[in-house]
């Protein structure tokens, strides 16, 4: 029987509540499935810090290293905000990215039929929206040097090289291929020098693709279109701030944050993650939505672990959930038939497998 | 009788259309409340380089900082964007913005009752929603050194001196005194260096408005927060880059985007302008809005002009048009009793005063 070592980050706040859940549907997956999953639990974020005093300790960074993919629940809280920068969740999460070479984040935005009145879109303007944000994810002004605060003046520095440029935009032109063939390269040539590589390198690699279609758009244009027409794009590709705005934006615009899952990939490991924070104001309550991370576990499985027609059982336990009308607390305004605790949305959807 | 010097830049595409019905409406409302405005008109853009050969003539800047407030129409093109760099439109409004020295960028985004359903997001969402973006518009990543392209490697620094986020920070505040006293600051300073000098200096303004509520949001959530609840925010305030993108975003949830003015203010003149852009595709044809442009007009009336009675009386010309149901092309869909021309609107609004 085929096995895996999957490493556990839970977290911080709800993190723990929901990654239980995913490794319930984990484990009601493979075990159909014929394949098994072990896991090693390791610390990051605050309770890392509360545990060892280091946002990021070295066993998470070698075990996850050495383990076949990550599954991340979500870190920080209001606890550790207050901590000197290079102390504080964030740094651990910033670090924990560059160690693991995750260069390239997936973020699906896409609509559950069911839950479509969860929008504050009109329900015509998202139907059937499919997005996938491909976001640099270790480079770009997260990571540029030089970088300085002296209190009177501060700077950081966004910077690309062409090869940082070249492996994503690789990765959203294989993507596109396995979708809809179109890829909207999102950026601020107008005004930024920084984008004017990455726009040139973009037209670059769309040599090698020319079944794929490729388009260019400012990233305030970006922002508009994504409320005013958001099924117009397919593949979005762009760098690290640009992404961080605008994958928020795109899942907001398809309503169910709380249903979202992300992927974070590069060339040694892989890191699967609900989009949603760790929610520290609802923790411990038994109230969370784990639908977020058993779809980021059905990624994992699909894209880490070559078991897709596993992934694809998820997505149906899912999908029958909510149609049968299964809602955590955060979902009850729509079409709720009974409103069930974590632990409960997590039975349902193991059973349905 | 009291005479004031406006000069006047046309621009490319609509522009010329859409600041002409504006000259309209300044002369009716001029007439009737006893002032004069004497026109100048400068180049700038496309139509400057075509013209002259550079986007930013020398007589332009010198014109315009010698009259009393610049009323802007709309620049660039497909036709010059393939110019070098240093000789492209956008180029020439930037350096004029700087030349000018109008650090704050004012942009409201306000609903109209009779056009509530013009925005893609429901309209119990939108309703009654009145947001003041401020935008840092001459420093930040926008003008920041070093900046590079070598075709290898490019960056750009994203910088803010204290002096330069105290004096955007106070237009802000004295904003936000006038209004519903609430003011959020955005900025990512849980990953930039210069976003934490921006807090830190946000939080020392606050000391002098004791009456004003500060609160700070990272720019991903205020794109989310946009957009799950436009209604949570009275004064936003934010550096260059991520004030074009939130005010974008911000604009396109209220929707009527033909309807938006906008303010760029400092220590020596203002500039009043539509947020749309110049839209060479619908030129000439008689179709455009040119309400935005009339709404920034009667900015320049209130603040540049201290003709507040006069800029009222434009805003009660304009709801009245749109009361009785006069809409351009773009707003056809929206209970329109009458679709009518640029010059047609022009004239209604001239008409109502
Ligand atoms: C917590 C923060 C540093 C992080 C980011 O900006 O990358 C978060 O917003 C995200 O998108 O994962
Ligand atoms: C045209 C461009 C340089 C400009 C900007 O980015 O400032 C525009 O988007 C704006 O917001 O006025």
């Amino acid at each position: 029987m085929k096995k895996y070592d999957i490493s556990i980050i839970k977290g911080d706040g709800i993190g723990p509540e929901i990654v239980d859940e995913a490794i319930k549907v984990l484990d009601a997956v493979s075990y159909s499935c014929g394949f098994s999953l072990e896991y090693k639990e390791y610390l990051m974020g605050g309770i890392a810090i509360d545990v060892t005093g280091t946002p990021l300790p070295k066993e998470t960074v070698e075990g996850v290293l050495n383990s076949d993919a990550c599954l991340f629940g979500a870190i920080g809280g209001e606890k550790w905000d207050t901590l000197p920068r290079d102390l504080r969740p964030e740094t651990g999460l910033l670090n924990f990215r560059e160690a693991m070479g995750v260069y390239a984040n997936l973020r699906p935005a896409i609509i559950y039929d069911e839950l479509v009145n969860a929008s504050t879109l009109k329900p015509e303007v998202i139907e059937g929206v499919d997005i996938m944000v491909v976001r640099e994810l270790i480079g770009g002004i997260y990571f540029g040097k030089p970088r300085e605060n002296d209190g009177f003046k501060a700077f950081n520095t966004m910077v690309y090289t062409k090869p940082e440029i070249e492996r994503i935009g690789k990765q959203a032109f294989e993507l596109a291929m396995k979708r809809d063939k179109r890829i909207c390269s999102v950026d601020k040539a107008n005004v930024l020098e920084v984008s004017q590589l990455w726009r040139d390198t973009m037209e670059e690699i769309a040599k090698g693709y020319p079944e794929v279609e490729l388009s260019h758009m400012y990233v305030d244009n970006a922002a508009m279109q994504l409320v005013r027409n958001p099924k117009q794009f397919d593949v979005i590709v762009t760098g690290n701030i640009f992404g961080d705005i605008l994958s928020d934006t795109a899942s907001m615009v398809v309503g169910s944050i709380g249903l979202l899952p992300s992927a974070s990939t590069g060339d040694k490991t892989a890191i699967y993650e609900p989009i949603h924070g760790s929610a520290p104001d609802i923790a411990g309550q038994g109230i969370a939505n784990p639908i977020a991370t058993i779809e980021s576990a059905a990624m994992m499985l699909r894209y880490s672990l070559g078991q897709s027609e596993a992934a694809d059982k998820i997505d149906a336990a899912i999908k029958k959930a909510l149609k049968d009308g299964y809602r955590t607390k955060d979902l009850a305004a729509y079409d709720a038939k009974e409103v069930v605790s974590t632990s409960e949305m997590g039975d349902i959807i193991a059973n349905n497998i």
